[in-house]
């Protein structure tokens, strides 16, 4: 697939005028950057994870915290942080035995924020 | 969608001891159907279509007019403004042979301001 996906021509085609197309369009490494922000909470599991860190009022959540209200194995949890860290939702604190996760402020609204509407 | 704040269950699930844990998590509907519109744009491809109709100076754009921007054909393009449009991220109304597309107003960034982050 990826070769036929080569051989189409994306050339903004040229018309009768001088003015090429506007096509006032995200380019490529901020549509994969964005997408991986937007992925990470395309889960309902995330959903709750990223509602309970954020909504934290010590600023933080233990990972021991996190897998009783979500119902999940503290595995199954730290694999849903692992991309909740990695699209830079929240950071990552290890202390002792246990991972504190700390919301990044604005990742998301900045995220939404990238599109006019 | 400000409801959705208000569907944010901070019952304290009450534990075998005397201190219950508080635990402000959004409710599996609300989960379900946040996941949905992150999910939606979870996707590079999404994320060029999405930001095109978003941009677009005349509040619409024709799938004719989608095509070519992102390189990919019009059933895929199609299928792409599907899950858009399932996710409440835009509308899309039959003119004659083409379907256009409206961004819907506030939708993402609603979804973004249902964490307290």
């Amino acid at each position: 697939m990826a070769a036929l996906r080569s051989t189409i021509d994306t050339t903004p085609a040229q018309g009768p005028c001088c003015a090429p197309a506007a096509y006032p369009m995200v380019d490529d490494a901020t549509a994969q950057q964005l997408a991986k922000v937007f992925k990470a909470l395309g889960d309902p599991n995330r959903i709750k994870l990223f509602s309970l860190i954020t909504a934290s009022a010590s600023g933080e959540m233990c990972v021991c915290d996190l897998t009783e209200p979500v119902g999940l194995s503290q595995p199954t949890v730290s694999h849903h942080m692992k991309l909740l860290v990695e699209a830079g939702l929240v950071t990552r604190e290890q202390r002792g035995k246990w991972a504190y996760y700390q919301p990044t402020t604005g990742t998301l609204v900045d995220a939404a924020r990238a599109f006019t509407a």
